[in-house]
């Protein structure tokens, strides 16, 4: 297999005084920035940065819409009807396209923020409305999701370009879910354990589940954390080691072939 | 003179359970809806139903964004900084624009809301701040202004098309500023008076300032209420009688011969 | 049994420019409104305006906490940990009630709102979240819930005192759950036969569930509705229908017998 | 002169994810939290959390409301009218006092924030709206202004208890207006000068305005940052130094002999 993968993060969440996240040090080891929408964070001047700091950077922007719940920062899960959460993401996206067009942009992806997420991985309404929203702001927008869930399933179906987000961090059910936190095995402990699984997945196709069996994922990109302490030492190391193990970093319509 | 007019209205400002103005009546009376963003009014699911009203109807939606103040509906003035009114504006117009696309819509216009309307007519700093916002989003939008208005010639500098609005049932000082409500002579009374002023704008070039003295104005577009009792029957009236005076209803990019 | 039952209403539920409801009639049939609190409905103009209403009308009013959903009004289910939960009603109880205070008032009630409502009616810890809440505000206040629901009989549990909610213009399941509105028999279609079930329930403790059993209930408020068309007229006829058939209106403490 | 003054801390303006000051370290020092209620920063369960850490600490807990501004952080001056302003000031000191209430605990006072401060320091019709707004809500409160503002005037004048608000780290124009920070002077270098400054004004009741003539000022409070980086050491230096100078730290009530 090529060894190929993209690396993405959640960008742009701070909103007015409060600062969030350590963008401006992640920023130089990602392929693809997924900037907050001003909903579940975010505001406008802070699009505007998040934008200009990726073409500084040479960094895809793309369009990280959560609920309208900034207080929650989009965990809580709503109860939105689906007609109500393509509107929301059409939203969403579209002020953020704004800002990538001011700055000689385009937006390449778009991932789904916290519940929004989660929820579209498993309810098939949930996850069509989002793929029809993005399909509906720009047929060519790539709709990034868990590797192998409901929701690239359902954005493929309609015809998006899909990527296929894997966690180097976290450990995996054999069914391809994520363990959940509360659980044993949740977490990756070293930096080197995360990128040997990486880096088994980009040569054979499969790392071990938390049984030990063998799963098969398909891996476009791979979602770096912003906001824990030392997340930007942490980016660095495990793109490092990706590199070392011959892995090439790439963009994600390079990942993709488009 | 070619007697040819445009004439808009500001639309889409209800917002969840709340209803707000008479949409479905005036859009059959008008070739512009300057629709809100979500800010001072609407919101998605709103937006989404303007602009399909449009395309039913074909009529030209414009953005309408304002002030982040739902309450205050956008009239209460705020001390915003240039750079944050640009990012504001980028971000409305943003939103709007993914919702005309994913009808099959451009957006023709944007007209700014209440006290960003109100304080860009004499604010330089605050009227280059939202006619370069506009600009970046796509520099084929027309910026829609008070006649003769600090906006308006700022937008012309700066290489927009602009459209000079007018206002029919309004008076006007000397200055071409409208004679405050507070004050005699604030409201055309009749529809008579109303649409025989515009006809002496459009045939001459001028009508009668408050005062008598002859008021020379541009005029590219009428500006019609929605949210008054019997808007919709005005807008009919307005309509009617212009067009039984040889003036032509035609759509913004008409009028301005783009 | 003493025939006398409490009349309530929600009310302030408008926003800003946008009106909701018909306070201003209603209020002289009702003896409690429960006031919404800025969250799904209201702001705080509306609410000191409510309030001097109620003052004016000799209503009592109560506070009517809500989702912090404004576009959604409260009506969308949200995932609140019980902790939010009941800050979320400290907040809102607490506004309201410095309100009442300004206008020499006390509140007497709560009554959660729309999902808030359902919600607590099924949930334990929801219940147990919303009643702590409003007493930690003030022991004193009355909780309104569902009849027989699980909301009230937390409240009790805890020491408030509650009032058991009835409505009359809604069928019940032999389980004391109302009929959901998409299925046969949810609404009661005469103004006559409301009252006759109303009465029924004064005199003998139970009437008729949509299977044609005895279902006994506790009532001690019957919920009006302010936002439907002809809602004066019609909470006017079930006021008239009840007092000739000899019930007295009284306000909520002197039902509970505080 | 009686050397004693209270020393107070804006705190509790984390909202949701988002952290804000040092609230739990300079807790430790301050006599009066200001507790921001939800407007411009804060959310129910950090005023929550806010109101438990003053009962833990032996701090009286006060009100800081703000514009309806989260984003802008209440510092955005915005024209809302008299009328607004007073129920924008009753809602959110209700909401707070409702928390104080919930642990046990009485409001001592309230602090305008941002430019509700600023403003009513100038504003006669502002100043009065928030001081009848507090009164309103409950007539025992201290209002807390500038030393010798409009606002504290005019609190004084419809008999709220006032406290005078001085600056240790700031330098004054003659007129007793702090010296803008764009301007040399603004800010009292060292924690030695700023104490020195205090202690002259405690014992003496003037100190040193930037021209060098004496400013004759009341002082009942010191307010103390929270925000700015060593904002819990500074604090400590100064309560440490003005102890040593023999001023007496004691709660605002105390030093208002209430």
């Amino acid at each position: 297999m090529a060894k190929i993968i993209d690396l993405n993060c959640d960008m742009g969440e701070s909103f007015g005084v409060y600062k969030y996240g350590s963008d401006e040090e992640i920023i130089t080891e990602i392929t693809s920035a997924n900037i907050a929408c001003g909903w579940h964070g975010g505001d406008p001047m802070v699009m505007d940065f998040t934008v200009g700091l990726c073409k500084t950077h040479g960094v895809n922007p793309g369009a990280h819409p959560g609920f309208p719940d900034l207080v929650g920062f989009g965990r809580r899960n709503m109860q939105i009807a689906p007609r109500e959460l393509r509107a929301d993401i059409i939203y969403q996206v579209g002020a953020l396209q704004a800002f990538a067009h001011s700055h000689g942009l385009k937006l390449t992806h778009v991932k789904p923020h916290g519940n929004f997420y989660n929820m579209a991985a498993q309810d098939e309404e949930m996850a069509l409305s989002i793929a029809q929203a993005v399909k509906d702001v720009n047929k060519d927008l790539i709709l990034v999701g868990l590797s192998g869930s409901l929701l690239v399933r359902t954005g493929e179906k309609i015809g998006l370009a899909v990527a296929h987000e894997v966690f180097a961090d976290r450990g995996y059910l054999p069914n391809g879910v994520l363990v959940p936190r509360t659980e044993p095995g949740a977490i990756i402990e070293t930096t080197e354990e995360a990128v040997s699984r990486m880096v088994s997945l980009l040569e054979n196709g499969y790392f071990a589940a938390n049984d030990g069996s063998p799963l098969y994922l398909k891996a476009d990109t791979i979602c770096l954390h912003g906001d824990t302490p030392n997340a930007a030492a942490y980016a660095r190391a495990i793109r490092l080691m990706l590199e070392e193990n011959g892995v090439r970093i790439a963009p994600m319509p390079e990942v993709l072939g488009l």
